[in-house]
Parts: structure tokens; sequence; C-alpha cells
């Protein structure tokens, strides 16, 4: 199995229309195109969508070295209001990482290149090996 | 309309199977019950599906002043992972309430009082009324 | 030796006139007499004079067990600006413990009983014993 | 009076041994060398003096358009415990700008470049003007 295969298997990733798009040593992108189920009450992307997406890149990321790694913390910060028929993008990058703890950032961009939020996330490593190869 | 009715357009948050149970002046209940839908790759709840649920009660407890107020900043702490089948239940409380700004702690529990997460946000006010009637 | 005065030994807290004035089992409050020297370029209390009043507090609430605990993540949220004279208090609950990681919620009031700022921190929890007995 | 001079009246981050090297627009550079007055009762670095670097860079940077912002919630995530002698700089970017809100992103490193902490905080803009030139 590859790590792309292991995490088709996040139903609420593919549930809310995500896609992860690469993989690689401790970063991950991914993509979600907002539709009408992404919309709030005031009609903009729901924050719970746009976390959802940058979470799906930070989990990939951080378990990119195979090793069980679970969020601990996380915050995002919401800077614009993504409309319906845009595609959004999320690339994460582990910024700090220690055999039992590590840190990763992830930035949403519109397709134009706008920066729509970022996000920054905690995790913690158990001693549980993923069934996958770790990527180097 | 009263602000139930208002928030039951929140796609986002229907989708996920969240439902809004409470909201009074600058308090709101939500609970969603875990589903398959909301695992991921690891088969725990997804951080996406626990943030959701947070930050519709969040989104009801801040605007249930009828003043249109958007998450600029949240936080999700992450204790247990939550099981298929679990009830959880998000009870949100502004603790800081400004005409601009505003705070609202959002603690999630299981049916058995656990706490299961802690969830932090920051929101901004605009200048637009919402559809409902103030709760006092 | 008690844990406070292990807490004497902080210098930077004592350099800021940072007094701790009660530990229990997952509990700490400490409190800060704003004077000049905590003062911003704009004649309010610096921020950093606010979270090293927080963080104290929740340093002796995680380590109050007498296992070495390390922040990895805090946050803070400022409401108020304190002025100088004013006595600020910081209150810290541990309101979840795990033997690796904890976290903890620190409240910061006036003497008055005003919400100056609220403050999350993570810790983890090293294999180091603390020289003094854990409070129970 | 240039922005430089008006941050010299910041006492705390004086008294904290702390030098605003650099303000750009939107940009901001700082420093800080650990004396034994930083340490916390662990003999590391407390959290609190790094939040503060961290914190006057976030302010200068922020404050360089001069209109008056004030910091309404940050955090900070430590990875590294800095020790006695040891030099470190605070680099400060605004990644989002608005007339009311922006963000700014901050990293602690070393003198040899090693990432030590990261801080993102989030500030509001008042309607006040500050007593010096913008920074274009």
């Amino acid at each position: 199995m590859d790590i792309k295969t292991f995490f088709k298997n996040d139903r609420f990733a593919n549930f809310s229309g995500i896609e992860l798009l690469e993989v690689g040593n401790g970063y991950a992108k991914a993509k979600m195109t907002i539709a009408d189920m992404h919309l709030n009450g005031g009609n903009v992307v729901q924050g719970g969508a746009l976390f959802t997406l940058a979470d799906l890149a930070f989990a990939a990321a951080v378990n990119s070295h195979a090793q069980l790694t679970l969020s601990i913390q996380s915050s995002i910060h919401i800077f614009k209001s993504g409309k319906s028929g845009e595609t959004l993008y999320a690339e994460a990058k582990e910024v700090y990482s220690h055999p039992k703890l590590c840190n990763c950032e992830v930035r949403l961009t519109s397709a134009a290149g706008e920066l729509v939020a970022t996000f920054v996330g905690t995790a913690y490593r158990k001693n549980v090996q993923l069934p996958f190869k770790p990527i180097e």
C-alpha cells in the first residue's frame, strides 16, 4: 500500500470532496472545489470545510514517515470567504520533527494564488507503524 | 425566522450530521453522532468533524445577537478519539463580547460527560443585521 | 523543597514582579501588579507581561505532579488593556492530564473580577522527577 | 519620530533586554541574548521571554503603517530550549493586512539558524494614527 491509498480511507475527507494530490517527506498537498455542500448559513464556505482541507494535508505530511502521528492541537486563521465553484489548495510542511512531537504549517490558497487561510498543527507520534513505506 | 431556522441553512454542518439543539444569548449547544462517514484513515473521528461540530456551536453563540459575526481565528485541542456510534455534544459560551470583536469557548463532551476536546474562537462583527430576532 | 520554593527560581517571572500565590493538584494561582516596567510603547501592559503571568501559573499547575512538564504550545487571547497600578490574577487549571501530554486553561482577571485575557497551553511530560513532593 | 524611537518606549521589551533591529513595511526583526534573568525554574529560557521577543517583532511589523494595531490573539509553538548566552532572533512578517484586522507570522531562530519557536498573531487596527511616518 502507498500513503495515498491509505488516506483514501479518510471517509470524512472523501465525503467533503477533498483530494490528496501529493505527499512527500514531511510534505503534502490537497485540494477541494467549493460546492453548495460546503457553505454555511451565510452562504460562504463553512470554517469546518476549510479546516478539514487543511487537516487532511497536515495528517498526510506528519504521517509521511509511516509512524502513527495524531493531532493534539491546531489553529486556523481565516482571511477570505471562499465562494462556490472556487478550487482551494492546502499545502502542508512539517517545520519541526522530533521522535514524539512535530509541528506542521499549512497554507490554503485559491487557484489564483491568494492566501485564504493559514493553519498550524501540533501532533504526537505513537509507537505504531503505519502499513505503507515511509517517504524519504 | 428564528436563529435555529437560519442555521438549518448551514449545509456543511447538515451534511456532517450536526444538529443545533439550543441557542441562548451568547450560548449554543449542538450534537453529532459519530458514524462511519466521520472517520479518518486511522478509524477514529477526523479532526475536521470535531472542528465542524464545535464551529457550528461557536457560530450560533456569537451570532445570537443577530449581527453578522465571522470567525477569524480558532484553535482546537483534541484529548480523546471519538468512536463510531458515540454521540458528542458541543457547548459554546461567549466569554468576551465587544461591538467589533468577540471570543467564545466550546467544550466537546461525550454522552458520559468525558471531555473530548476544547475549542476557542475569535470572531469579528460586521455591520450586517441577520434576519432573525436577537436572543436576550 | 516544596513546589513554591522550586518556582522561586523562575528568574524571568521574579524579574517581571510575578508572585506565585498558591499551587494545588493541577492548579495554580499567581499575581502581578502592573508597574511602569510592564508597559509597551502605547502605555498599556505589554502582551509579553500578561503572557508571562499566565505562563507561570500554567507551569506551576502542570508541574504540580513533580514530573518535569514543558510547554509546547500556548495561545493567549487579550480582551482588556491593563493599566499601571492594577493587580492582575492568573488562575490555571489542568483540564486534561495524560502520562505524556496535558492541557491547561488560565484566566487572567483584574482585582474587580473582570476577564482581562484567557490562555490555553499544551505541555509534554518528560521522564524527569522534580525535587519536590507531588501535590495531591 | 521614527518607528524605532517609538518602540524604544516599550519598557517591558527594554527591561527584557530585547532590541528592535529593523522595521520594514509589514516586517520587523528583533533580538535577545539569553541571560540568567530569562531563565525559568528548570534553567531554560522562560516561555514568557520567548513570547516577549516574538511579540515586540509582531507589534513593530503590524504597526509599521502608523495606525494603532493591538494584539487580540497570539500563539507560540516552542521547539527548543534556549540556553544562557545564546542570541535569538525574531523575524515578523504580516501575511494578511486588512483595514481593521491583520495577521502576522514570527520565526524565532538561534544565531546558528535553528528554528527555536514559531508565533502567529492576530491584531485589530484602531482609528488612531501613531506619531511616526508609515513605512512604505
